[in-house]
């Protein structure tokens, strides 16, 4: 018997003739596909969708049969998706009812004429709102689509994904209703006025994926004109869990952090909050580079020293932070002996890891296991429940320090599954935000 | 034994000292209040929220208890829930993940690094976004708090119980992702540019308690600028109910509604809307009357004949309307026989449906079942399964006459739970506008 190498699932439109779905296997099985599960998902009043897995021998054979399908009259080949495309269809987050209506009674209740109560009740007494909806605990995860992972401009509709999976996280981990705002405008003076217009629905602003320098105004406009916490994600977040990561492998090879000469490869957003981020935290000297001007000058303002070359960078520096989104830019004959490198971008690091330890470095990691998953969470989490109305750099440095402390020794990070993590993160930041 | 008539849920903040929830209990106990559940929802640094559900005999010792609990130092006693507000606690709707992130593996396949590929494929097929993303299974439900139920200008926040509302029977009937958008302005301009900046999330837009008469503007432009369904529920939902419930009604009093003269008393945003609606159905000759001049000529572009009269309106109309929110605005006396009224201001209509029917009424009712409940959900569901980017007055009157086909013999409107009626108006309205 053959055996069978891939395994994919096909969406098909399939126009609703008896016989059909009939026609559909065996054109597949004829082009030599061994058909798995077949789900419908959704009945049109023309045409029914089904996902339809297939197992095939070889790439090869798999083309035959998308293209056998694809000659069927009226029957259309939507999609093909793998086991990533597949987790994500339909997408990754639902708005579902926290109430089950099951009588008149119950509709009446939560809905009118019963909720006339509850609004007018809000109107008298607006801190009630806390309590009777779900706005203290909702979180706007709001991007331009400017700064998608290290993918660039994208655009904010190929940047949801990212948005889903941060709100599918945000209710797993710490029970954060999270709710992506794609915003149609890439213009700084737009998107605050279109965030703060929106505000009053939520207990607090995610920033994510927005490109720099904007997001630097955005994010010091937002927080300026706002009384509920505003956080830049790609800026803070990444900063906390890489000051974490850092503490964690300065323990493990006996370095004190705060001596030593930490350098930035790359001073993007992220870049110039991790230098913002050792500074408060008290790191003496950290160095920086990246091919605008501007962003050295910035770096300078946040209490950095900017440098020329990346060969000078790699040649004076203890602890290497790079976030240039440049795959393979750092080579391994540049590492120094004992140096730690977190090459932190994401999906192609600036050097694999394992390279890195192999020409020498005492720690190296990406940005895969230096995953802001275990920052941001938390962090909302623990300034909601304080009711903080700004996340503070204390906080900030207390959630890095909250990481560090529930690292195993000789790990850079915990486990980002660990509940006990983001608990630790929660109380961390509360107890700084009250204390305030 | 006392029978403890009264039954309320304290919500207490505690301060975090051994012994203090003892204290609680005894002050409580010793006011008359017999302690039910207690249910701790949160623990804070130095507090500890409860919930205590107390049975009294009387409001007076109720009120005994709520003293005795305010004496005591360092509590603090948040509010107190009956039914309704305690269905409310915590808001009705959630953002929930889909997937469960089990293991590392998980994470990296609907998070990073394996986001990225399917950011990639969107980026590089943006029509994609419709099978791995929930944004064309997600409603946005846009209110700027200006006409909250019957209550008025009451705020976005103190309307939010209602837009939750909405999000919950999305979820419940229809398997919508309904998120409710609360503005912070009430001009039109910055209503339009809000919803078309946040825009790219969505699939459709709810337009929901929005005041008349700026919601004309706001709902006509956005349906122009967008290219997705765009729709003001107190219209457009509420017209459908309307008309339904009317097309009923002629069928139980043989009554032959296109040939007849209807006549609306009220032509706020919901009563210019049916008059649309009737026209669009077929309605012959729809006369209607208010006290604003601008109403009247709003009436007459949609193709209604302006009255000046409620005397004339009466005199001259077979089916009457009534959307005022004054209550007994409509006399016995001005019932002519065999007239078809409908009273549907909340809660109380214009005449009752009884003294209607013994001044010679064919047949009356009011507005308790005339719930948009029934509209709503279907009609959403119906434009999104047809990728429909605008919801149409075809789409409306097969939606209307979906749900009088659901009616049984006699009854106005069909029982808003019966899922049936749900997926009728789903499948009418997505035939029309697929037929397109």
């Amino acid at each position: 018997m053959t055996e069978k190498h891939i395994t994919r699932t096909l969406i098909v439109q399939i126009p609703s003739t008896p016989g059909n779905l009939g026609k559909l296997a065996t054109a597949i099985g004829l082009a030599g596909g061994d058909i798995g599960e077949i789900e419908t998902t959704q009945i049109g009043p023309t045409w029914t969708i089904r996902h339809i897995t297939i197992h095939c021998d070889s790439e090869e054979q798999f083309d035959t049969v998308q293209d056998a399908i694809r000659q069927l009259p009226g029957f259309q080949l939507q999609a093909v998706s793998d086991d990533v495309l597949q987790a994500h269809e339909g997408g990754k987050i639902h708005m579902k009812s926290r109430i089950d209506v099951r009588s008149l009674g119950d509709l009446r209740r939560v809905y009118t004429p019963g909720v006339a109560n509850v609004c007018r009740l809000i109107q008298k007494e607006p801190e009630k709102a806390r309590i009777y909806t779900g706005i203290s605990n909702t979180v706007a995860i709001v991007t331009d689509g400017t700064a998608i992972l290290g993918l660039g401009d994208i655009g904010p509709v190929a940047g949801m994904p990212v948005m889903e999976g941060k709100a599918a996280l945000f209710d797993q981990f710490v029970d954060i209703s999270g709710v992506p705002i794609l915003l149609d405008s890439q213009d700084p003076d737009e998107i605050v006025r279109t965030v703060k217009n929106i505000a009053p629905g939520f207990g607090a602003i995610l920033l994510e994926d927005i490109g720099s320098p904007h997001c630097f105004e955005v994010e010091e406009r937002l927080k300026a004109e706002l009384d509920i916490p505003v956080m830049h994600d790609d800026q803070h977040g990444t900063a906390v869990v890489t000051l974490a990561a850092v503490i964690s492998a300065c323990k493990s090879s006996r370095v004190d952090l705060k001596d030593s000469v930490v350098g930035q490869i790359g001073l993007g957003a992220a870049g110039l909050a991790i230098c913002r981020m050792f500074k408060a935290y008290g790191v003496n000297e950290v160095k920086g580079t990246d091919l605008s001007p501007e962003a050295k000058a910035r770096l300078q303002q946040y209490g950095g020293t900017p440098v020329d070359s990346l060969e000078e960078l790699m040649n004076t520096c203890d602890i290497i932070i790079a976030t240039t989104g440049v795959p393979g830019l750092i080579k391994p004959e540049m590492v120094r002996k004992d140096q730690v490198i977190l090459s932190l971008s994401n999906p192609n690091p600036e050097i694999d890891p394992e390279e890195a330890m192999k020409a020498g470095a005492a720690y190296a990691a990406d940005g895969r296991s230096v995953n802001n998953v275990l920052g941001f969470p938390g962090i909302f989490r623990g300034a909601l429940n304080a009711r903080a109305n700004r996340i503070t750099h204390e906080m900030l440095t207390a959630a890095a320090e909250a990481i560090a402390d529930s690292t195993k020794p000789g790990d850079l990070v915990p486990h980002p599954l660990d509940p006990r993590v983001h608990e630790k993160v929660i109380q961390a930041v509360e107890a700084v935000a009250v204390e305030k």
